[in-house]
């Protein structure tokens, strides 16, 4: 029987789980459920309903999984908790700082309730940080190295935009090229985020605005740009619409570390990805730990858990067997 | 308390093993096992015993795992069934094809006497597997590519010094530069492994031997060498033990996917190893797995398990709350 799986919250990550379920054969949407008016949501799926989120309770019994689509910022702390009181639940929040207390309060709630919920799922955190925790084990004696990019980070493109005078912006994270060569080569270089890292930013002013000024407050922000090396582009609109609509991404991890009797032997783990979509691949992540969350529910298994905890198997709907045979 | 450890067969494999415990303080090495005359055989740690195979039975109850250092072509399908009655064990069987045999085996000794077996461990199968697993997973619609080397391959150069006036013969694996850029570019090709390898051999002639007649015997040799784009280089013995003494090896896994509602958005993942030493860094996985195998035996779990069924964390010594506030 397919694992029926719930969507709250139909963005960009929303839609991106419907389309990754349609890539799952053993998955199927039994519902998507939205804080708006149902009837002005459009989705792609033909004959699931959507629902308003005030009628989820109803659904209780009907999803096997919930997978929550919204942001980490406001949304994910309330609304894990919350829904883990009634659904299994898988979420993607990424405050990296804030997982301590994000996985004590969906701990408590999937508990007492007697649900799984897998929290912090995606590429970073999620498949990055598998990679950090496999490299740390195998290699003891090393150094780790995350580099993001080339993509687009969100909370710098809203903040360029609220400078006065422009109009529209984006900014792309780009891994310094001499910085990730340093660490490929076992150099094991200390490096700030602000070394390995170059932001680049695409602006389009509005009408009369002043371009020194604009890249003066770009350049100076705190915290966001200021002592980053950053490069300002500005552009045309056309331009912008033409090229700066994507939503790709991705990243790097290194552990670099050494190992023999003198440390004498060198050795580097690299993980990458290259992303054409952020959304579609983080969501095709979620539905994967949407099966083991599925599994581990008929288990009897209950509380809080992340990649950490999952066995790889319970990602596959494969048994055993057939992965021993297949992929080992 | 550390977790004790024994190590059965001291090559190439049993000395990686000792030096990989001086970098996990939380495991000791409590006896090495040997099938030669103990007195013979010199380890590096002090106050560690060498022990005769024969009477390995008076350890069991003062190892928590052993670790099965042999090969896999005559001592592991052997051992590792055998050893499963007495120990929990871990092993670095690494014939692909012979995996489920093995696994049977395995699994019907450990269940039956209540211990906990892990197999196949290392990167490949080991690593490079998980990483198979999971690009399949997220990336259900994608292809896998697997690339091996630098580094040396055993059996062929075995395998070449069976020709007559071959003193002495190494070869290296070596990826195609143009297959690997073709699917870093995403451009899917289809390619067997010969596409995606050079042979490179180096060899040292005995004294007045044929050298065109052993380029020949080499370049055409079935199954291991016709058919594959191979070079061969006749150097001095002085070169060969200069530069050719070495263990290094290491490779790429990718999976390369589409995603979408046209599946117009394309993913790369990779993973790759660059080791200098190949058994240290194979032993430095085994050590992280019997890690995880102490900790599944006190929780009362048996029978045989491969890197697909171990939750990550288990890998490592902090615990869950240290591993989420530092790694997730």
């Amino acid at each position: 029987m397919n694992i029926k799986i719930g969507i709250l919250g139909y963005g960009n990550i929303g839609r991106g789980v419907e389309t990754a379920l349609r890539d799952n054969p053993d998955m199927e949407l039994a519902a998507v459920f939205t804080r708006r008016d149902p009837s002005q949501v459009k989705i792609l799926s033909e004959n699931v309903p959507v629902i308003s989120v005030s009628e989820i309770e109803a659904w209780k019994d009907k999803i096997d999984v919930l997978l929550l689509c919204g942001g980490s910022a406001t949304d994910l702390p309330q609304q894990t908790p919350f829904y883990a009181k009634m659904f299994n639940v898988v979420d993607t929040f990424d405050t990296h700082a804030k997982v301590p207390a994000h996985f004590a309060a969906v701990d408590r709630s999937a508990k007492e309730n007697g649900k799984i919920a897998i929290i912090s799922v995606g590429w970073d955190p999620g498949l990055f940080s598998l990679s950090r925790l496999y490299g740390n084990v195998i290699l003891p004696d090393g150094k780790d190295y995350t580099f993001w990019g080339k993509g687009v980070s969100q909370g710098h493109s809203d903040a360029i935009r609220r400078i006065k005078g422009v109009k529209n912006a984006k900014q792309y994270t780009c891994p310094v090229e001499s910085a990730m060569r340093a660490v490929r080569n076992g150099e094991n270089p200390e490096l700030t985020t602000r070394e390995k890292h170059i932001r680049e930013c695409f602006v389009v002013l509005e009408d009369g605005a002043d371009a020194a000024y604009v890249e003066k407050q770009i350049k100076t922000m705190p915290n966001y740009f200021a002592g980053y090396h950053t490069v300002v582009h500005f552009i045309s609109e056309e331009e912008f619409d033409r090229n700066h609509q994507g939503l790709a991404h991705g990243g790097f991890v290194f552990r670099s570390g050494n190992t023999g009797k003198e440390k004498e032997h060198k050795h580097i783990i690299e993980f990458s990805l290259k992303l054409d979509s952020n959304p579609e691949f983080t969501t095709h992540v979620m539905a994967a730990y949407a099966r083991a969350a599925a599994r581990m529910a008929r288990e009897g298994q209950t509380g809080c858990k992340t990649v950490f905890d999952i066995p790889p198997a319970y990602l596959s709907e494969k048994s055993g067997e057939k992965l021993r045979s297949s992929m080992l």
